[in-house]
C-alpha cells in the first residue's frame, strides 16, 4: 500500500459515518453481535476503556467515593414511585418476565412466570436511594458517596456502535448529602471532573454547560453537560452530572435526622460517564487513515515491529528489538509484536489502531543502534534517532504527540464555532449548508423550540461562562440575555 | 463492651450459618436487596473484591490473556446448539420477552413482546464462541486468549449472600487454541492460577483436582477445581477451570485452517472466579469477633484511629495521627478515620471488618512519639512501640499476619483431614456425627453414588497428587485405585 493514499476504505470526506465504521473496523475496536443493538467490545476497544476508567476510577477514589454494586434488576413497582423519571425510561426498558426455559415442540420456550417483572437496570438511582433509605439516619451518616462501574440497558430502536447501543457499560456515581448547597457542589465537581478528563486527558475539544430545562435528566433539577465537538461539526454529549434535589429521597424516602432535631429528605446527585466516549475519541481524533489516541487512553505508547527476512541475523533483531524495549518501558507502555503477519501489514494496523509511536526495527537499525519509527499524530512522519536519544527523548515526544492532537482538534473546534448568528433565518440557512457549535442568545422560554426540532437541531447547553450581554432571542425575538450553543448532535 | 466477650451476637460454636450473616453485617461487606435473591454489595465488600480483581486481572494479562467485553443477553436459540450444555442451566435462567413498560390499570406492565425471547447470561460459552468463529480462520489467530469481568444471573431457588445469588459477578476466561495438548495446558495453567490464588493470597485450605464425570460443567470434557476447607469442614468450590474439547466449536462452528491445509474445530477452554471467593474467605478465616482478611485483600493494612478529648491538643493529634500516616504509606495501605462517632466503637467497626493492625492515638501516644495498635489475627494481642520501629517493622508485620492466618487454618484443616475410612458404613457413621474432607478409595463407576446424596455428601475432586495404590471402593468394595475426596459443600 503507497503511502500516499489513505489506509482506510472511505475518507471523513467521503461519507462520515460509513467513515467512522471503518475506523472502528481498521482499529479492531468492536464487532456487532447476533443480539440485536448489541456490540461485542473487542481486546483493542476495551483495552482503550481501562485506560478510561482507571484514570477516572482513581479521581473518584481521590474525591472520597467508595465503589459497590447494586443489582441489575429492578423490580418495575419501584419505578412507580418516581413518575417523571419512569417516563423518561419506559419506552426503552428490557423487561424480565419469567425464570427458567422449557424445551417444547422442539424449541426452548420461557416458562416460569415472574410474580413481578423486573426491569434491566436502564439507570440506577431508584435502587441505589433504596439502599441509601437503609443507610442513612442521622446527619453524621452523611455524605453518602458511592459509584458503580456496571453494564446498562435501554432498548434502542436506531444503534450505532459506542454512541447508542441497547446495552452498554457506564459509570454511575450516586451521593446523597445535608444541604442543596452540598450537594449542588458535588454535582459542579463531578462536572468539572468530566471537563476535565474530555478536555485535558481526551484532547478533545468541548463546551462545559448546563442543560436547558426542557432537556434535563428525567427527575433531575439541574443537569450538568460537557459537549464535545466532532470533526463534523455535530455535538456528543459526553457525560452529564446531575443534581437531583429531593425529588429521588422522596420517592424511596431517604430521610435523616437533622442537626435541629427534626427529620429532612436528602439531597441527592448522579453523575456518569460511557463507553460512548469511545465513540466521541474516535470523531473527534482519527483520521483517513484510521484512529488517533491520546496518549494517556492509549494501551500502548510505542509498538515495535522486527522485520525479519529469514537469515541469521534474524536472533539479533529480536534481541535488539526487546533491549529497545527494555530502554523505554520505565516511560512508556510497550508491545513488541512478534506474529507471524508480514511486518507491512503490522505496521498499518497500528496506524490504525492509533498507536503514538510504530518502531520498524530491521538490520539497518541493528547496525548502527538506532530507532526508525513513525509519528501517528504528525502525518505519519517517519523520524530515525538513535537509542539512547530515542529514550532519553521519549516522555518530550509523547507529550509532543498529545499537543499535536490537542492543536489539531482544538483548532478544527475553534473553526466551527459561528458566533454571527442572530435570527432564525439565519440559523436555517447556516444549518442547511453547514455543522457547528452556534453561540447565540436565547430568552429562556419555550416558545418556538419544535422550529429547532425541524432543523433537527438542539439547544446543546448554556455554556458555564456568560456573558451576561443582552441581545434578541434567536427564536423569539424578544429580549434575551442567555448564551446557549446550538448544534445538531449524536 | 469487654474484651473478653466476643464482638459479634452470635458464635461459630453456637450456629455457623447465622454467624456467617453476623460476620457479614458486622464487617458491613453487603445487603439483600429488594429484588429476590440479588444482594448489594457494600463499600467494604466491594473494596475487598476490586483488590481480588486487581491481583487476578494482573496475572491473566501477564499470561497472554486480554480483557473484552461481550453482550449481557444471548438469544435463546443459541442455547439450542449445546444440548448438554443448555440442559445444565435451562432451569435457572432469567428471560427478557418485553422491551417496553406501559402504564394501565394503574401500573407498569410489560409491553411490545420481543421477536424471540432473550436469557440473561448464565455463563458466556456461546456467545463468546459465535464471536471466536468470526474472529479465526487460519491457524495462524490461534491461540485466541480472552477474559471478561461481568455480572451472571443464575436463578436460584435458595440463596446466601455471596456464596449463591441470583446475581453474582465473576471472570470468565475463554481460549481457543489448535491441539487439545495446548488446551489442555491452558486449562492446567489457570487451574494452577486459581490454586495459588486461594492457597498462597488468600491463605485458605484447599485441595486442587479434577471433578468426577458426573460433576463436570456442562458440556466439558474434563473440570478441575479448587476445593477450599470452610472452618465447619464443608467444601467450598472456589473456582473451576474447564477443557471443553471441541464440543462448543462444533455448536458455534470454530473453524481453521489447519497447517495441513484441512479444516479442524479449534479445541476451547473456559474458566471462572466469582464473588463467591468473599463467602469462601469468610468461612475460612473469619472468628466470633469478625473477619480476617489477608493482607494482600486487605483494603486498608493499617487503620488510625484519633482518640479526641475535646481538648486544645486535639489538634496535635490528628497531626501525629498524619504524620504515622506519612511514615508508612509507603509500604502499606493507610487510614486515618476522622468520622465523628466514639473511637471506642470505631476500634470494634474495624475488628469486625478484620483490619490486621489498629491504631488508638491518644495523648500518650503523641507525648512519647508511640504507637499502641491492636494485631487482629493474634487474638487482638496490643503492642505497643516507637513510631520508628512501627514504620521499620510493618513489612514483617504484614507478613506475621499472613502467616498466623495462614498456619491456623492450615492446621485446623488438616485435622478435618480424614484418611482412616474404608467402607461406606464408616462413611456414614463419620458424617452423622461430623464433617470433614474424606480422603478415600473409588473404583470410577457410577453405581451407588446415590447413596452419598442420602448423606449429603459428594465426591469433591480426584486430587492432582494421586497416591497409586489399590485399596477396596468404598462405595461398591471392588478393587479401585482412585483417590477422592468427599465432604459436605456450599
Amino acid at each position: 500500500m503507497s503511502e500516499k493514499k489513505h489506509s482506510l476504505p472511505v475518507t471523513r470526506e467521503e461519507d462520515f459515518s460509513a467513515w467512522y465504521q471503518a475506523v472502528i473496523n481498521g482499529a479492531d475496536l468492536a464487532e456487532n453481535s447476533s443480539v440485536r443493538g448489541c456490540m461485542v467490545i473487542k481486546p483493542f476497544g476495551f483495552a482503550i476503556w481501562e485506560c478510561m476508567q482507571s484514570i477516572l476510577d482513581a479521581k473518584f477514589k481521590e474525591l472520597g467515593h467508595h465503589n459497590c454494586y447494586f443489582p441489575l434488576l429492578i423490580p418495575v413497582e419501584l419505578f412507580e414511585q418516581e413518575a417523571e423519571h419512569v417516563a423518561g425510561f419506559a419506552k426503552e426498558m428490557a423487561i424480565v418476565t419469567h425464570h427458567r426455559l422449557e424445551y417444547k415442540d422442539g424449541k426452548f420456550v420461557p416458562a416460569s412466570p415472574l410474580e413481578t417483572p423486573l426491569a434491566i437496570r436502564p439507570t440506577s438511582e431508584l435502587i441505589i436511594g433504596e439502599s441509601m433509605a437503609r443507610w442513612i439516619n442521622s446527619y453524621r451518616d452523611l455524605p453518602v458517596m458511592i459509584n458503580q462501574w456496571c453494564n446498562i440497558v435501554r432498548w434502542e430502536m436506531r444503534t450505532r456502535m459506542f454512541l447508542r447501543t441497547s446495552e452498554f457499560l457506564w459509570q454511575e456515581g450516586h451521593t446523597a448529602h445535608e444541604t442543596e448547597e452540598e450537594a449542588r457542589l458535588e454535582s459542579r465537581t463531578m462536572h468539572d471532573v468530566y471537563h476535565w478528563f474530555i478536555r485535558d486527558i481526551l484532547k478533545m475539544f468541548c463546551i462545559a454547560g448546563e442543560k436547558p430545562a426542557h432537556d434535563k435528566f428525567a427527575g433531575a433539577i439541574e443537569t450538568l453537560t460537557i459537549e464535545a465537538m466532532m470533526q463534523d461539526g455535530k455535538a456528543l454529549q459526553a457525560a452529564t452530572s446531575h443534581y437531583l434535589g429531593q425529588n429521588f429521597a422522596k420517592a424511596v424516602n431517604i430521610r435523616f435526622q437533622g442537626r435541629d432535631g427534626a427529620l429532612h429528605y436528602a439531597h441527592t446527585t448522579s453523575w456518569g460517564a460511557t463507553t460512548r466516549m469511545i465513540g466521541g475519541l474516535i470523531m473527534a481524533h482519527a483520521d483517513d487513515d484510521g484512529l488517533n489516541l491520546p496518549s494517556e487512553v492509549a494501551p500502548y505508547h510505542v509498538v515495535i515491529i522486527p522485520i525479519l527476512k529469514g537469515t541469521d541475523q534474524d536472533g539479533e533483531i529480536l534481541e535488539y528489538c526487546q533491549k529497545i524495549k527494555a530502554s523505554i518501558q520505565k516511560d512508556a507502555r510497550v508491545f513488541v509484536d512478534l506474529k507471524e503477519i508480514p511486518s507491512q501489514n503490522k505496521k498499518w494496523d497500528y496506524v490504525r489502531k492509533g498507536i503514538p509511536f510504530i518502531c520498524e526495527v530491521g538490520i539497518n537499525e541493528l547496525k548502527n543502534e538506532s530507532v526508525f519509527f513513525t509519528k501517528r499524530a504528525s502525518e505519519l512522519e517517519k523520524v530515525r534517532m538513535s537509542l539512547g536519544e530515542f529514550a532519553a527523548r521519549l516522555g518530550y515526544l509523547i507529550r509532543e504527540h498529545d499537543e499535536v492532537l490537542q492543536k489539531k482538534n482544538e483548532s478544527a473546534g475553534q473553526q466551527k464555532i459561528v458566533r454571527n448568528i442572530k435570527t432564525f433565518g439565519e440559523l436555517r440557512d447556516y444549518f442547511s449548508r453547514s455543522n457547528g457549535f452556534v453561540l447565540a442568545k436565547w430568552s429562556g422560554s419555550e416558545k418556538n423550540l419544535d422550529l429547532l426540532d425541524e432543523l433537527a437541531v438542539s439547544i446543546r447547553c448554556l455554556p458555564n461562562q456568560q456573558t451576561g450581554t443582552s441581545e434578541k432571542c434567536i427564536l423569539t425575538g424578544e429580549d434575551a440575555t442567555i448564551d446557549i450553543v446550538l448544534a445538531k448532535s449524536y
